[in-house]
This record gives C-alpha cells, structure tokens and sequence, in this order.
C-alpha cells in the first residue's frame, strides 16, 4: 500500500425528497447564485421549480445558465464564467449530471483565474481557488457530485480533456434516487456502465497489497451488477435506484484508490472517441474496456483472475489461470450487452477512418494508463480490438 | 434503505514516515497546543521526541497532559479542560489509541462549556462547539480518529458513557502502520476485536436494503480476518499491519453505517463489563458479541445467514439456515480464540456477582439496542450467556 492523502468533505445528503434543503444548504455560501442545468427534463419533472422556489425562500438572487450538453463544451463554460464575473456570483449550483456539474466546476474555476479557462485542461496553468459549488443531482453516472475532477470539451478541434483539483469538490450533493426514476433506460445503463468503469480504472493497479481497497472495489461492483437489472425491469424500484445511486458516488469518491495508483487509460481512449462522435461516455467505456482489458491482461493474469472470480463468481481455475481470466473479461462484456450497451464500435456504426488521428491525439501529451503504459501504436490496437 | 446525511471531513495521511508532517498539519489551528498522550510507551518507541521535534519547529507553544489510561478518566478530562481554559490554548493533539483520542475529545468539547464535562455523557447537556483536534494514531481499534464520538469513564460510581458531535471529529489523522509494530499481541488482537466490532454493530440491523453497506462491511471484515494472523505472527509485516490499521478507520468513519440504524447494544453491554473489572474494551467486546448473538439470532435468521455465508464462507443450507447462522457464530468464536480474545466472562475471572447491577446500570436510562430493544431482563440473559 502507497502512502496517501485522503480528505473528501462534500456532504452527501441522501434520500427522498431531500432536494427540499438546497436553499438552505445553498444560503450558507453567500447571496448570488449561478442556477446552471442542461435541458429542458428539470422543467418537466418539476424538480427545476421545487429549486427556484427552495432558493427564493431562502432571498437568494438567481441567475441562470441553462443548455449544458452531454460532454459539456468550453463555449458554456466560458459564457459562465462571464456571468459569474459581471455579476459577483457567490455559489453555483448544478442541477443536472455529470456534464452539468462538470460544467459548473469549469466555470467554478475560471472565475478565479484572469486567462482562459481552457488552459487548466491543456495543463498551461494549474487551478488554486475556486467557486464553491453545490449540487442536486439527477444522473447517477459520473461521480462528479463529490469528486474534484471534470471533464469539459472544446469543440474547435474536438479535444475532451480532464482536469482536476480538491477545491473544485462540491461543497454538498443532494442525491434523491426517486429524481432518477424518468432517467431513459439506455441513459440508466450508461450510468452504470460508467460507475464500473471508474471502480475497474482503480481497481487495476501494480499495487500489490491492496486487499481493503480491492475488496472493496468488488463489493461495490457487485451490488451495482445486482442491481442493474432491476431498476432496468422497473425504473421505479426506489431500492435497487438508491444501490445504484449511492454506489455510483462511492466509485468516485475517491475512497476505492487509496494507496494504489489507477490505471484510467479507457477513460483518455474513450475520450477520443466521444470527443469526435457525440457517443455517450457510458456506451464508450462498454466498447474500450473490454478491449483494454483483453490487450493487457497478460501483464497481472493473477489480477484477472481474482476480479473473475470474486466479482463474476468464475471459479479459479488454478491449472489455468490464463482462462479463468479471460472468463471473466466475457462475463462483463456479456454484462455490458445484458443492459443494452454497446461492445463494439462497430455496433455504434463507428468504423477505422479516425482511430490514427484519435490514438495520436490521446497520447500527444504523455503516454497513457498506469497498469501498462500505452503509445500511440498500443492505443491504434485498442481501437482496432473494439472495433 | 433510510435518508442519510453524512459528511466526513477529517484529513486522512496515511503511510510511512506520516508524523513528520505533524507540526506542518497543527500550525494552521493556532499557536498553543495542548499535547495529549498516555504512558511511556511513546516516549520509549522515539514518537514522543519526534513529534516534539515537529512541533518546535513550527514555533508553536507546547503544554503537555499526558498519563491517559485505558477507558481514560473524567478526572483527567477535566484537569485538561482547566489548563485548556487557563491558557487559552488553540488545539489540542492527541498522540495515542482511541482513549488519548476520546479523552482529548472530551476536553475539547469541555472547554467550550461552562459546566462540567460530565453533564454531555449524562444526556444533561449538549456540545455544540469544541476545539479543534488532531491525531497522530498509535493503536489500530477504536476508531476514534476520524469519528465524531467520545467514551468516558467517571470514576465515581464507575460509568462508562458515550456521546458525540459532528465538531469533535479530528481535523486530521495521521497513520502510520510502522507505529503499530510494537504493540503487545494482546492489544493487537483487542483492536482487531473492536473494528470488526464496530462494523457488527452496523451489520445487524432492521434495515431490508442495504446492499451496497451489507458487501462494503463484508468487505471489510474479510480483511480484517485475513491480515489478522499476518500480523500476529509478523508484527513487523508492513503491508498487514496496513491493512488492518486502514480497515480500522473504515469500520468507524460512519461510510458503513449510512442508510441503515446500527445496533450498538453489544458496546452498552460490555461498557458496563469494562466500566467495573477495567478489562481491556476489545476482550470486554469479544465475549459480548457472542453472547448477544445467540440471544438475538432467532430475530433475522436470514440476515445471520448472510453474515455466515459472506463472511465466514459457511455454505448456506437452504433447508436449515438456522444452522448455517449458528455456524456462523461458532466461526466468529473460533476467529476471537485462535487471536488470543477470551470469549468467556469466566476466561477472564468475572462471575456473576455484578451481573444484576451492570444489566441495572447498563438499561437505566433506556432499552439499548436498536436490532431487537434490550431491556434489564435481556441484559441480565446475554451476561448469564457469556459466563
């Protein structure tokens, strides 16, 4: 086990109606307020009105930013940070998933800094201070609701770039799994889809005593397996939405990497690709991950071999090691294709023509991934395995 | 699953060499700092010096209470809240286990009241403010270094009592399993005793789903069990010796405990034991929980089932859970034997002869227990039990 610094202070205020607090919670950081959301599904649901009225009582002055896209676009984040300036806003508030509250930090971040905001992500300056944020969340998926990362889009040229910082973490996260119950089904399986994906990019390390973290990674793999189908046959099961939407905070919260070092090279491949295609992120890592996975197991069979069996229930094979892992890497892409997602590029009409372009681009700023370091050539693979 | 808040600020640095940082981490509460510890073992190991050393060094004033003693003294408490008052001091640092810890709480808690300390573990007052503490953790149990709570002892009349608030929560906590390599085997098995006792407290509950809470305390206790031999056979096995002391503030930073309503009746139970013979708080829990398990199995056969299975790998018999849960139990026994626990009052010489006053003191103020309500009667049972 690495050394390590862990703190994570957001406070997870969870369950049914609980989106009746955000004023409240929202008043304690000051008197303006960026409202900022995407589309028009928080007007239908009424959940958009409960906030307005939530943060009135409380005699906040609003402004609001709404349009956020999936794969949030630096224009947003801009005309945000614009907004935030003239006006001395004090708290933004993100309504919305992922891409919103993504957003939200963007524009967090680039109140306080005089250049552009795109800077941060192409590691020209370095984020000191930030907004404080807040959040109702609406899309479990992403786990941005307590993490101090996001990822933001800049259309000219297409580049999907990550950054991070722990003043960026949001200060609360309201998670009510009842406000996820009118998510589409193929938006709930990206969601899932995309919580495994941030327990499996820390759960493949070279750390090799690491048993608290690894098991815990795999409980929580296990109860969103469990629960998938469920909230799937019946969008409205209140119990299998909370599993899902509490595990898909604990996968990003940062307490399953803890004194390992994550590998996260699925997360910059597929970036490439929803950076061009507008595919979403969920339905991207069910496509890479598989793919990674078969293109390194080879290194740690050992490692395969225990998320075989201990979160897909393959029994070990101890004469050979190389199949039980292999067992494994079918079960959870035969998972992936159990909730509707995508494993192939092919699948989501995606062909070659752009994976040249897509391995240089992700790879142009440093090798990728930790578990094996991958070049440009490693990554054209990867792609050519999902295709 | 129930609505939750939880919110857990504390600064975790874990790892090798961690105490340095000691001075560095204090110096951003103020400039007087009250120095908490127990005996001489700090001083004998080198820590005491060396965390003298870090201090000094960020110019901070230091004013020394040590002499905490297992199941720490009101008394004590209250000569720290005087020299805390007297000397307007800023911050107070625990060096020790979890009774430096909860005493060092008690005092911070203390200095912001006018009455006597006493008064918050008698149910007659409230904390609402505290002074900021931190921790540099030397025993691996009660994990008290990132929880909110405190346990006394009043010597007069020999009460153990509890209470806790969010401000008592250490600021930061510093971990460094090589600090634990010198512990006696006795006290290592107490602490490992105690952290698997604080996830069995969450465990068993009402609470029908809890999925994700169910596997991540599973999770937890399989390595705890896992490391425990490691490192009574190798105190020196880093990697063991960190297992067990994360696991340990894992079991108590209330991540495991969200959603659901714990039990805690087993903690009320042995406190009485404790509060009398002064024997050691993990023992104390290791001949409890056995006891109060057979007492209350019979409650939820399923959940004890699950536990059996899960935890302990007993093979679940569809035709007789009963006995799969009983197994269960006769595992866990066996665990706390093969560590070294007594898991007889008897073990350890106590007979029955304060059996009616502790089952009296322990119900006084109310039925403890939240799985099934314990009343005097029941108390009284689960010690005749543990004989």
């Amino acid at each position: 086990m690495q050394n390590f610094v862990f703190q994570n202070c957001t406070k997870i205020i969870f369950g049914k109606d609980q989106e009746q607090v955000v004023g409240k919670e929202s008043v304690v950081f000051g008197k303006k307020i960026l409202l900022h959301f995407g589309g028009g599904s928080i007007k239908e649901s009424g959940l958009y009105d409960r906030v307005i009225t939530s943060l009135t009582e409380q005699g906040l002055e609003i402004f609001k930013l709404g349009g956020v896209k999936p794969n949030p676009r630096v224009s947003l984040v801009r005309e945000g940070v614009t907004i935030c300036k003239e006006n001395d806003i004090d708290f933004i508030l993100a309504v919305g998933g992922g891409s919103v509250i993504d957003s939200a930090k963007a524009i967090a971040a680039g109140v306080k800094y005089e250049g552009d905001v795109w800077d941060f992500f192409m590691g020209k300056a370095q984020v000191t201070d930030s907004l404080p944020i807040g959040v109702v969340l609406t899309i479990p998926a992403a786990g941005s609701e307590t993490s101090g990362g996001t990822v933001v889009t800049n259309e000219e040229g297409l580049y999907k770039r990550a950054m991070g910082h722990d003043s960026l973490r949001p200060r609360f996260a309201i998670l009510n799994p009842v406000l996820t119950y009118t998510l589409p089904v193929y938006q709930t399986a990206c969601g899932i889809t995309d919580m495994m994906a941030h327990i499996l990019e820390r759960y493949f390390t070279n750390e090799k005593h690491v048993e608290v973290t690894d098991r815990l990674c795999e409980a929580t793999l296990r109860t969103i397996i469990n629960n998938a189908h469920k909230i799937l046959e019946d969008p409205t099961n209140y119990d299998a939405r909370a599993e899902i939407m509490w595990a898909g905070t604990i996968a990003h919260n940062d307490s399953l990497g803890v004194g390992r070092i994550g590998d996260w090279a699925s997360h910059d491949i597929e970036h490439e690709i929803s950076g061009i295609y507008d595919i979403a992120h969920g339905a991207g890592l069910a496509i890479v991950f598989p793919a990674w996975m078969k293109y390194v197991y080879k290194h740690d069979i050992n490692r395969f071999a225990q998320f075989a069996n201990r979160v897909w229930d393959v029994e070990i094979d101890l004469n050979d090691l190389e199949k039980t892992a292999l067992v494994g890497i079918a079960k959870m892409e035969d998972f992936f294709r159990s909730i509707g997602m995508p494993v192939r590029l092919s699948e989501v009409e995606i062909g070659e023509e752009h994976f040249e372009e897509m391995a240089r681009k992700g790879t142009e700023r440093w090798p990728i991934g930790n578990f094996i370091k991958l070049h440009e050539k490693d990554v054209l693979n990867i792609y050519k395995l999902a295709l």
